[in-house]
């Protein structure tokens, strides 16, 4: 993830994700993934909600995610974002979580989605969506 | 609650309802109140999907929970819901949660809900449907 | 709850807190209430993880939420929260949801938290720790 | 996935589980699976619970999930679990969640679970529960 621009967003953990093993519960952190993302469209100048609006929903296709150490109660996290592989109808995110203070990594994630038509099916992304997200990829 | 007609649900407490105190997090059960009315309603012959279709969706107006003792993973929970009062673009539903295997309680909550139009506003629910709610309430 | 002191916090509504009826799910809202307390706790000078951590864990035992308006995917919320009432084990909090942008009123909501000793039952707050709440409350 | 035995559980999709897409939020998943692996534990006569009070707890360290359809409000989902790998302190379980009426596979998932100590490291799992457990096992 070297050389693609990355795009940082800080949350704070809240008491609802955490389970009785005292950490955040695993399945939390796509939420946060997904908040990442969703900053990471904006910065480029569209917000997804514009992107669902002019009727290209982009669905998740695939989710990997590797949890390295525990986020906690009130923790203070970062989600950095990259876009790392642009298709025509797909497009790839990774994402490195960590302990916004000490910097600690907390999960490593990435996720493919796929632009939909309104049947429901993959479809190409149109040309001035894909010409805004590919400013920021490495191809 | 004594003379309506109640139905039961059962539910076994998932992980990620957990929070750190141990115990289940207090927001997760007004989704069990809603699981409890959706099968109250599948009860009486018409899904909650189904009114949906239909153009009648039940927006949550009101909500209100008394905690009496905390639920904990795995338990296996009951939600006993009855339909306390029925308006004409109203509902209200009335709900007991108890451990299904001590009877102990721990919650009781209430939630009205209101009908909706298709620009979301309160509306009249129509009469099949009217008719099909109130045979279980006691008016 | 016009005299005394609020406090308010922003966040903007994550995707997976919307349901299928295009608005946030009803119970999301009680998490969002529980960041505002936990700010407004945070802004008198203790954290409430550090009230966990002296054994002052604070359970919810009763809730209380109206909604006016729905929320939508990507708006930016405002919840503004007083402490309106101090017992010696109890508090009371009382929030108002906003659309930050339009100041449009979401939903409005109340919660009683209960202090809990190491055995789960009701008890007093250390002195400390009530000074320091009681500093904010309209007695 | 052929030989090794698997375990089925069946769930109704909750309203709250859905987005603003008007399918299943994709984390939700997850939380599936859990139950899924939850209830193969129990299946071979010893709850996930009773590992924890054991001092045994399973943190997930990786999770890997494909999206193939759509899972819609009130359907009625079948998880399919297996144990698909032991180690000797690490546990692998695959998954494949179908719509239970027309049998149409809407996930495939996978997620390696490892063993801690009291401190969270990670540890080997004591012999009575290897044994449990390598009886479903393909070794």
């Amino acid at each position: 993830m070297t050389d693609l621009p990355s795009h940082d967003i800080e949350l704070r953990v809240r008491y609802g994700e955490t389970d009785r093993m005292g950490v955040v519960y695993h399945a939390e952190y796509l939420a946060w993934c997904e908040m990442g993302r969703t900053e990471y469209i904006r910065s480029l100048g569209m917000s997804y909600a514009e992107m669902e609006r002019r009727g290209v929903p982009l669905a998740v296709a695939e989710a990997t995610i590797r949890y390295h150490a525990p986020a906690k109660y009130d923790d203070l996290i970062r989600v950095s974002t990259v876009l790392s592989r642009q298709g025509s109808r797909t497009l790839t995110f990774d994402y490195v979580i960590t302990h916004a203070e000490s910097g600690q990594r907390l999960a490593s994630a990435s996720t493919t989605l796929v632009a939909l038509d309104r049947d429901g099916k993959a479809t190409t992304m149109p040309p001035d969506i894909r010409a805004l997200l590919s400013r920021s990829v490495d191809r």
